[in-house]
């Protein structure tokens, strides 16, 4: 009987290993897509891409898995781990399976053909290049909500992707939110003495700006012997196997801090891939809870810790060190103030931790639109625009800097933006219960002593793999489910420091 | 009917794609672990290269294959070059078929394990940690000869990987003559006055060593927008497609003649890779002939251009200026002489071109051996010694430039190295022909213009894919055979302008 059961329970790992090296695979291959291949290798890379894709939904839709999920689901002699492999795969698979081997195909392709017209848009500053092959994008996510099915929006479908259970209906309240909180506290800082970050564009030279990145980096507790970071157009993370985690930046040298917190953001991504149970590759419970989740983790890196007072006490002689000309006149208060200038902008990837989120909620609003066909493409670039005076009270003045500044879409990842937003809340208030469970916390950072705050996210978060939906598992960490007053209130704490406000 | 020969040619295309992809993502995975792959990721990345071995295995080995090429090789309708591609097909096909599933992921789990222990051994300089993965491999490769089966030898089952149709027969006479013509060449070089390239080990900082490699590379033709160079222990060549071509390199900064010629070699490679045609992706003639033949363009830029005096008549100067110290005091004949300095030694790579033969002997006789049983991987290291002893008059004073030189082996790579000389013996024979058919190559090549050069390659060799084995494209550029007395005129032509024997 036991016996039978490990027999059916390892055939189910093997295919699920299987299709996790496929998928592996094509993360290397996409990895390298944006860090090294030559131009010219494009075309072949996205036919290898879309080969791969098929193959791992071959894998994970295939009639031997769907037989030994429902053997091994109707079975009462399972541990704790088996099970929650097996209920998670199954949800997996009964989702998987709604998708036609030839439009897995069809979409995979299409997102390489799609990236590489936004790069190509991109440097070539212009969107018509890109809308196209948008366009083609939609139509795909379109019919993809429509395979998956919903009940009230097709944008659920699509958001349940990357945060298991969000819908429009959960989503709007939260951004309605937003549209109302923030606005005050906004106009207080805006009423208040303002912040000097001029010294951000002072010259700082790439190689230095890496080596200082480098340097945080294993003070935060990334494993080099299992990672690396490299350059790409626009930074992002990818994991091989919690033994091979890809970090990815750029640089500007005339713009610090488009690198620094960047990295660090990186890096609370990479930790906790690194942090996940390498024992269960492959399974569910070897990977991240959510995006919100995932995002929770760079956040709480980011935000809370690295635009901290007391981490830079520690790191701030060092940065000095490192450019001495350049930082000579700006005291660590300074730079902190500097850190957490609050100021209306263009780019969301440089945008303040408040203004961040009318940024999120745009592209919500946008994407929305699109997928549920109010909103064309033709006219994405105008209502973008359009909507960035309305919130934000600017206007891009090319597309560089405005609709085409996130690779997101030319991803077909339409329904992640909103993880950002419910990353950063959930940050605010794992920071709060972490302040509370580590009393000497703040001590700890600013003496650059980052091990106990990384063992707490290590045991509270990553060794969980997906045991827990976000909602189960926040309520595991802080005692309730998410509520963003805790985001409100760390914003006004740091912003008294900050404006004093 | 013809419609009927389409589908049913566009359908074995789909499938050859389908095996090309997974391959190419194969050397993708591959090309990463020998360059960025930080140590950890080792034990996952030999999971999925596993894994993708048995899929491609899977598709090439398919049924639906096999029915597809004897339906289409019984045809009398086809084009040439659809006939070309199901021959060739077949041929593999019935080869690859040869193989079990479970053997090829085996094999390919241990190449990845193998290839680690060889690191390991290598860094620590201790054959003993390499041996015990090596004697798995031995086993194996013994398997696959059997498995391929075999007329006269073991080996000759092997090498017919690497290049069709050659035999333990067809190689003992080839060595033959190089024990008997070589070594009275080598005695006149011994009397005669030595060459100095002792300025060779003076300091060439890493960051100029590497431009001026780029700008030879350039020079040679390499298309950086559909390829390009990085870093690895052992520099090697491989590609995902014509268009995405990846060389790499090492750099010693006290051992300049250790980068500068490598680069050169593998762009030759590249410059194959690149020219394949790309019309033809995943088909054989896409391929390359054969390893002999991918050899002769690597040496017939690196020897008979590269180690010319017409070349450094061009780029001398520009070397001169990138080192204006290290070189100052050295002419251009003076560094033509050293470059071809001919003196036994104990590393392969960075042998001369006559003694390279006899580091090439050694290891056919050693891997014939332990084929063939005669010798077994624990008395390896003592056999390696006694033959370098033997030929060369030298004696490895450890295992890192004794027996853990070379990676083949760690890649189960029995029966790749006679190529090495076949394509030395191919270049000289390729390029007493090309002389002939561009008279003024010589000036041309001594003012920096290769153009015409590569445009005769490009017609001659890469265009054809593999279209022709080894010995068809010999005569039908040379108008014979390939002949070993090429090689012998060309060196003692060679080494007359530099020891003046």
């Amino acid at each position: 009987m036991e016996n039978d059961r490990n027999q059916l329970y390892s055939a189910y790992c093997d295919l699920m290993l299987k299709g996790a090296d496929i998928n592996n695979a094509s993360a290397v291959l996409g990895w390298d897509q944006e860090t090294y291949m030559p131009p010219k290798g494009a075309e072949a890379r996205g036919r290898q891409l879309s080969t791969l894709a098929g193959l791992a939904h071959e894998v994970l839709t295939s009639d031997k898995l769907e037989r030994l999920l429902k053997e091994l689901s109707a079975r009462t002699d399972m541990t704790d781990v088996q099970q929650n492999n097996v209920r998670l795969s199954l949800d997996d698979f009964e989702k998987n399976k709604k998708l036609p081997g030839d439009f897995v195909e069809e979409l995979t392709k299409q997102t390489s053909e799609c990236f590489n017209a936004w790069i190509e848009a991109r440097n070539k500053n212009d969107f018509g290049i890109f809308a196209p092959s948008l366009t083609k994008m939609v139509g795909l996510k379109r019919k993809q909500a429509e395979l998956y099915g919903y009940k009230a929006h097709p944008y659920d479908a699509l958001a349940d992707d990357y945060e298991k259970g969000i819908t429009v209906a959960l989503l709007d309240p939260i951004f309605a939110g937003i549209r109302e909180q923030l606005p005050p506290i906004l106009a207080k800082i805006k009423a208040a003495p303002q912040v000097d970050d001029s010294f951000f564009d002072r010259h700082f030279p790439k190689q230095q700006q890496w080596d200082f990145g480098i340097e945080v980096m294993k003070r935060m507790g990334f494993d080099f012997d299992a990672g690396r970071q490299d350059y790409s157009e626009h930074p992002f993370t990818t994991s091989f196997a919690p033994s091979d985690v890809r970090l990815t930046t750029r640089v500007d040298e005339n713009n610090y801090a488009s690198m620094l917190w960047s990295c660090i953001h990186e890096c609370g991504h990479g930790l906790y891939e690194q942090g996940l149970p390498g024992d269960q590759y492959g399974q569910p419970l070897g990977q991240a809870a959510s995006l919100g989740i995932h995002e929770s983790q760079s956040r709480i890196w980011e935000n809370c810790i690295g635009r901290g007072l007391d981490f830079w006490k520690f790191f701030y002689p060092k940065l000095q060190a490192q450019f001495p000309q350049q930082l000579a006149d700006i005291t660590a208060e300074a730079f902190f103030k500097a850190a957490n200038k609050v100021e209306p902008s263009l780019v969301r990837t440089e945008a303040d931790e408040l203004t961040y989120h009318f940024h999120v909620m745009i592209r919500y609003e946008i994407e929305k639109q699109l997928i549920e066909g109010s909103l064309e493409v033709k006219d994405l670039r105008n209502k973008w625009n359009q909507l960035y005076q309305q919130y934000l009270g600017v206007t891009p003045p090319d597309d560089k800097s405005g609709v085409l500044q996130d690779v997101h879409w030319s991803h077909g990842s339409f329904g992640y933006f909103p993880t950002y937003t419910l990353g950063s809340f959930y940050a605010a208030q794992f920071y709060a219960q972490v302040q509370k469970d580590i009393p000497g916390l703040l001590q700890q950072v600013a003496t650059g002593d980052l091990k106990e705050f990384l063992q707490w996210l290590r045991e509270k978060v990553h060794i969980h793999g997906r045991r827990y939906t976000s909602e189960e598992l926040c309520e595991r960490i802080t005692g309730q489910k998410l509520d963003p007053s805790f985001f409100i209130r760390y914003a006004v704490a740091k912003y008294k420091d900050v404006y004093g406000i």
